[in-house]
């Protein structure tokens, strides 16, 4: 028996979540409902010209983890906050949760701060993110522990990670720990944008290591270079084992081998779309390794996803177990 | 006429808010409904014990200037913070909203944070505050700018800044500024706690210099250490030009000279009664500024507080002359 279920690899980011209107993002040249990566100086400029805001812990495989910790289920997190206060609210938000978070702090010395995203959410409940990496683009292979990766049923890889200069080399690092000791490998493609960055990285991976996908349907379609969405998820299943894509209120659709499935959405009022994406992966995730069949991990993904979007904020704050029960698969 | 309609001082604070079981404040001693002060050891204590929390920029009195300032009040706060990210983000939030925010931060060098408050969340909306003051506690007669005191119509005291060692001196220089140049002056009493322990003070400033009070049943009452609510309400009646009473679920009571008011309370499903008194107070300020009746301040007062306890924080979500306008009132 492993000591987690687990563990995700990714961004650590904390939000910061502000109401805008939808001329704000065409005045300040943001594309709505991606993420673009932003410096510190534009960062700052940006947040200078947006209403007052909240802090809340965020980051794509965080935001997964933590819906699994709340589930119950055995996890931990990877990825490099600095010892500032932002770094001690995400450490704090994600330990509470009940994860396991070990990764060493970057200490006071180094002169970039805690990695943000500064969550522009239109009045339609759609996010636009403008991410500042700081400390957490520099994760490295030091930082990932082999015998953490060799403990876990799973590793959950955030697509977003791919943007720093040893990421792929401490992707490496993990995956080979973690298969190793029999482990298997998750991935989430995170943004359509991300991937035409990493098509290539992306690609490889997936070929020669990946047992779970998680995209959306943009993903999907950028990472085949395709318009036509079945014929990409046909080529997705022939190279993985398992594929779970989002199609937003379409639901989702489960694919393994010759078998498929389709998961309908669960409606709710959208007040904030941040974290749909990671809380489905974080409900399907925690159904896989609890003995539940695909069509009903699909079917927790979407209760977790529609939990989260239903309120300010990309983490669960409504008992997941709760809702899983209400929803009678439990 | 004066550049300011009102300007506030009072302790800048981060809030830090989550949501708690009854039972946890009886194991970690902590009285529910009030504010206590505790030093960064304990604050850092209980913070490991509480869930995942959200940060939202607080502060008494920067509430109300807030709230002031959404309604397109003229208004500036006189705080400190430290150059820090919480500092950063309390300074940020503020000046996002409208309201003039000139108060130097302290340095980086100094060993002291930003105050910060643990705000638990009770199923029934209620807050139990924790305060670590850090560096606002060392506000001092030098952060006060006489020229910004003498340019406002109203200046307005937070009780609770009266816990800091500078903070009476800080005080005096504000009304004698403001005073000589035909201001007038507020003042909530924040908490009963905060007025036992300056009770003496307070009866002195109030007697002498004070035109309009802000407090509830509880504060009345420790005032003039009486269990009889009416005659405390008569007894401040007689001292005070204008005493505004709340009363939570029982409404507000408006007392000046020999006249008297009642505004109903406006219900609401309570999430998070932090902010309530301060929103009570920033409504009735803006009302009484922009030349509405008592009885009209005193309505407005109840719909910005309404507003506030309706979600977690405790500055407006909702644009609260919409809301003014929804009641008939504007």
């Amino acid at each position: 028996m492993k000591k987690y279920q687990v563990v995700g690899i990714g961004n650590a980011l904390v939000d910061v979540l502000t109401e805008v209107e939808d001329a704000f993002l065409v005045e300040n040249n943001i594309e709505k409902g991606i993420m673009q990566l932003v410096d510190m100086e534009q960062a700052v400029a940006l947040y200078s010209k947006v209403g007052p805001s909240k802090e809340i812990s965020g980051g794509s495989a965080a935001n997964t983890i933590a819906g699994i910790a709340q589930l119950g289920g055995k996890t931990a997190y990877v990825g490099k906050v600095k010892n500032d206060q932002l770094g001690e609210i995400f450490a704090h938000d994600l330990r509470a949760q009940g994860a396991v978070y070990e990764t060493p702090m970057a200490s006071k010395d180094v002169d970039v701060e805690t990695g943000r995203c500064l969550v522009l959410i239109t009045p339609d409940g759609e996010r636009s993110m403008n991410t500042y990496l700081g400390v957490t683009e520099h994760l490295s292979p030091a930082d990932i522990d082999e015998a953490m990766m060799a403990d876990t049923e799973w590793i959950y890889l955030e697509g977003y990670r791919f943007d720093g200069p040893e990421s792929h080399e401490a992707f490496d690092k993990a995956i080979k720990a973690c298969k190793n000791a029999d482990g298997k490998v998750s991935i989430t493609l995170s943004d359509p944008f991300c991937i035409s960055r990493h098509r290539e990285a992306f690609r490889d991976m997936i070929r020669d290591h990946v047992d779970l996908l998680f995209c959306n349907r943009a993903e999907m379609l950028s990472m085949y270079e395709t318009e036509d969405f079945e014929a990409a998820l046909a080529q997705a299943a022939k190279e993985i084992g398992i594929v779970a894509c989002t199609d937003s209120a379409n639901g989702a659709h489960i694919l393994s081998g010759d078998q498929r499935w389709h998961a309908a959405a669960v409606p709710t009022d959208i007040k904030d779309a941040t974290g749909a994406g990671d809380l489905f992966a974080g409900g399907f995730l925690w159904g896989l390794t609890h003995g539940y069949d695909l069509e009903t991990c699909g079917r927790m993904g979407n209760i977790a996803a529609s939990e989260v979007i239903s309120h300010v904020g990309a983490r669960p704050e409504t008992d997941l177990k709760e809702l899983f029960k209400q929803h009678n698969i439990l």
